[in-house]
C-alpha cells in the first residue's frame, strides 16, 4: 500500500477555559491536510482509541495545579491514544504496529519514535494500554500499595469504585486479602461491584440524603475503615473520614466531585481534621506520573492477571472522534463503568 | 515533722459537659478531709503545679475522640501535676522529693509509687516536667521529627507558635536548619517569636481579614511551605494548605480552634484536599501518648539544651488552685505565652 502525499487530519482544539461543565464552546473541531513526509525517526500514526481522563479537567483549572500552568488555549487537547503506525522512518516501528502515544485529540500525528510505546496485541487487548495496563492501572496499583498499604483483614473503602481506577483498586485490594467496600452512584453500578467484581459491600451514595446517613450505612457494614482510596472527595469523603480506624491511610487519588469549579472556588464542607489526630491517621495525595518509571513493576504483576482473565477491566467505548468533548464531560456525570474512551 | 492524721484536700470536680466555652457551671470546687494513712507502696503527694492542656477539652467532647468515652462526669478533672512527697510508704520516694503524677486537679492525692516519676530539681526547674521536658516537649520533638521530618533549608510553618508545643517545635525546627515562620495571635506574641525565639518570620493571624489575606502574606514571606505543624486548624490551616510545596508534610498535632464546639458540630470550611493531590503531600495526625515509651530519647537530646540555656521555655503561671477552670478556658482565648500552668 502506498501512502498518499497528504491526508485529512482532524483535531479538537481547546479554545476556552470551562468554569463548570464542558460545553461545545470550549472546544473546536478543525480539519486540515497533513503532509505525510517524515523526518528521520518520525512516525506517522493514526489514532484508534482516545483516552478521556479526569486529570484533563484539572489541567483546565485557572489556578496552579500539579503544573504551574493550565493547558494552553488554542492547542490540541493533550491526552493518550492507542494508535496504529501508518508510515515510519524509525527502524523500531513498522506500518500496522500498535502503539500508545501522548499525541492528544487528533486523528493523525507525526511523533518522534522516542515518544511511542509498542503494544503487543497478543498479550492483551490494545485498549488495555489506556486502562488496566496503562495510566489507570499504574495509578491504582501504586496508589494502593505505596500509599494505602492494605493488609489482609483490613477494611478498604474505594470511592468512584466503578471507575477506571477505582474498579482496579477494589480488585487489587481484594487480592491483598482486604475486605472491600465500593462506593458508586446508582444501583446498577453497585450490583456490578457486588456481582461481577465480588466486592464485600457496595454502597450507592445517591441513595442517601446526606453525608451523615451515608456514613451511618458504611459504619453499619464495615465497622470502621483502615484504608480509604478516594477518587471523588466532597460529601463521600465527609462520610468516610469520621469512620477511620487507628492509623488509617487515606489516599487522595482524585477529587472528581470538585473539578467542575471547586478547584477555583472551593466548596465548603465540614472541618474534620481532628479525626486524623484522634486516629493518628494519614492523608496522602498521589499522582500517577510519580510512578511512570515503575511501569514495568506494575505490568510484571498485573499483566499475568489480565492475561489469565483474573481481573475485570470493563471499558466503556464511545464511538466517534467528534464525541470527545462530550465524552470528557460525561466522566463527571458518572454514567459509565470502568475505563471510558472514544473510538475514532 | 510529723504528719497530721488527716488534712484538707481540695478537688475540682468535673460536673457538666461544656458545649462551647468553659464556665463556672462545668466544675465544682469541693473540700474534704483526707486520711493520711498509706497502704504499702503508696505515696501522699501535695500538688504544687497543675498543668492545663488543650487535650483536656478534647476529653470533654460528647463524641468519641482518641478515647471511646468522654472524661467521666462527677470525678476529679484528670491531668498532670508537679508535686512534692509528703509521706511515703515506698522505698523509692522520700518526703520532700519532687515528682510528677497524673493525679488531676486536687491539692493532695495518695498515689501508688508506680504512678510517680521522680524529678531532679538540679537538672532543670521542676516545672519543666509539665513543659519542655514533659508531655509538650515530647509532642513537639516527636511530632516534628517523626511526622514533620524537617530538613535544613526547608520552610517550616508552625501555628500556635507562641504556645507550649508550638514554641518548642519552632525552636527544634531552627536547630534542624529550617527557616521557620510562626503564626500567633497578636503583635506582642509575634515580637516575642522574632526577638526572643529568633524565628525567621512571625505572622499575626488576627491582623488579616480572612484566610486568603493571611495566605498571601505567608506566601510573600516564605514562597511556599515544606512542613506545616498545626496546633490550631480552622482558617489558619485554610491559609497554609494552598501554599504547600511538593511532598510537604502537614502534622496535625492540635486543632484548638475547633475544641469549643467544633468537635461535636463541625464548622464549615473550604474543601482543599486537591492541594494534597497536586503536591503529593501528606497530612498526619499525631498524639503524644504514642511516644510515651520514647521519653528517654527526647530527654537525652533536649535535656542538655535546656540545661545549657539554649531553649527558651516560657511559662505562664496562674496563681491559685481555685483558678483552674478559668485557666483551662483561657487556653482557648490565647493570651498566654509558652506553657500555661496553675500554682497551688
Amino acid at each position: 500500500m502506498t501512502t498518499p502525499r497528504s491526508l485529512t487530519q482532524r483535531q479538537w482544539i481547546y479554545r476556552k477555559q470551562p468554569l463548570a461543565e464542558i460545553t461545545p464552546e470550549h472546544y473546536q473541531l478543525v480539519e486540515q491536510r497533513l503532509d505525510t513526509s517524515l523526518s528521520a525517526n518520525e512516525v506517522l500514526i493514526e489514532a484508534r482509541y482516545f483516552s478521556v481522563d479526569p486529570y484533563m479537567r484539572i489541567g483546565q483549572s485557572s489556578k496552579p495545579t500539579y503544573d504551574s500552568d493550565a493547558h494552553p488555549l488554542d492547542t490540541v487537547q493533550a491526552g493518550t491514544v492507542v494508535a496504529q503506525v501508518l508510515v515510519s522512518s524509525s527502524p523500531a516501528f513498522a506500518p500496522g504496529d500498535w502503539v500508545s502515544a501522548y499525541s492528544g485529540w487528533q486523528t493523525h500525528a507525526k511523533v518522534n519514535a522516542a515518544g511511542l510505546t509498542l503494544i503487543d496485541p497478543q498479550q492483551a487487548p490494545v485498549t488495555t494500554a489506556l486502562g488496566v495496563l496503562g495510566m489507570p492501572g499504574r495509578t491504582a496499583w501504586f496508589g494502593l500499595t505505596e500509599s494505602g498499604k492494605p493488609h489482609a483483614g483490613e477494611v478498604v473503602v474505594v470511592s468512584g469504585a466503578a471507575g477506571a481506577v477505582g474498579s482496579l483498586v477494589a480488585q487489587f485490594a481484594k487480592r491483598h486479602g482486604a475486605r472491600v467496600l465500593g462506593i458508586a452512584g446508582g444501583a446498577a453500578k453497585c450490583d456490578w461491584l457486588r456481582d461481577t467484581l465480588k466486592l464485600d459491600w457496595a454502597v450507592d451514595y445517591k441513595a442517601f440524603a446526606d453525608a451523615d446517613a451515608l456514613s451511618a450505612d458504611i459504619k453499619r457494614l464495615t465497622g470502621g475503615v483502615d484504608v480509604y482510596f478516594d477518587n471523588v472527595g466532597g460529601i463521600i469523603t465527609d462520610a468516610v473520614i469520621p469512620l477511620i480506624n487507628r492509623r488509617a491511610r487515606i489516599v487522595i487519588c482524585g477529587q472528581i466531585s470538585q473539578y467542575s469549579g471547586g478547584l477555583e472556588n472551593p466548596q465548603q464542607g465540614p472541618r474534620l481534621l481532628h479525626h486524623l489526630l484522634y486516629q493518628r491517621a494519614t492523608i496522602q495525595g498521589m499522582l500517577a506520573r510519580d510512578y511512570l518509571h515503575r511501569m514495568d513493576e506494575m505490568r510484571r504483576i498485573v499483566g499475568p492477571w489480565v492475561k489469565a482473565g483474573e481481573i475485570i477491566f470493563e471499558e466503556t467505548i464511545i464511538e466517534g472522534f467528534e464525541q470527545l468533548p462530550h465524552a470528557l464531560n460525561s466522566l463527571f456525570g458518572g454514567e459509565h463503568r470502568g475505563k471510558l474512551m472514544v473510538k475514532a
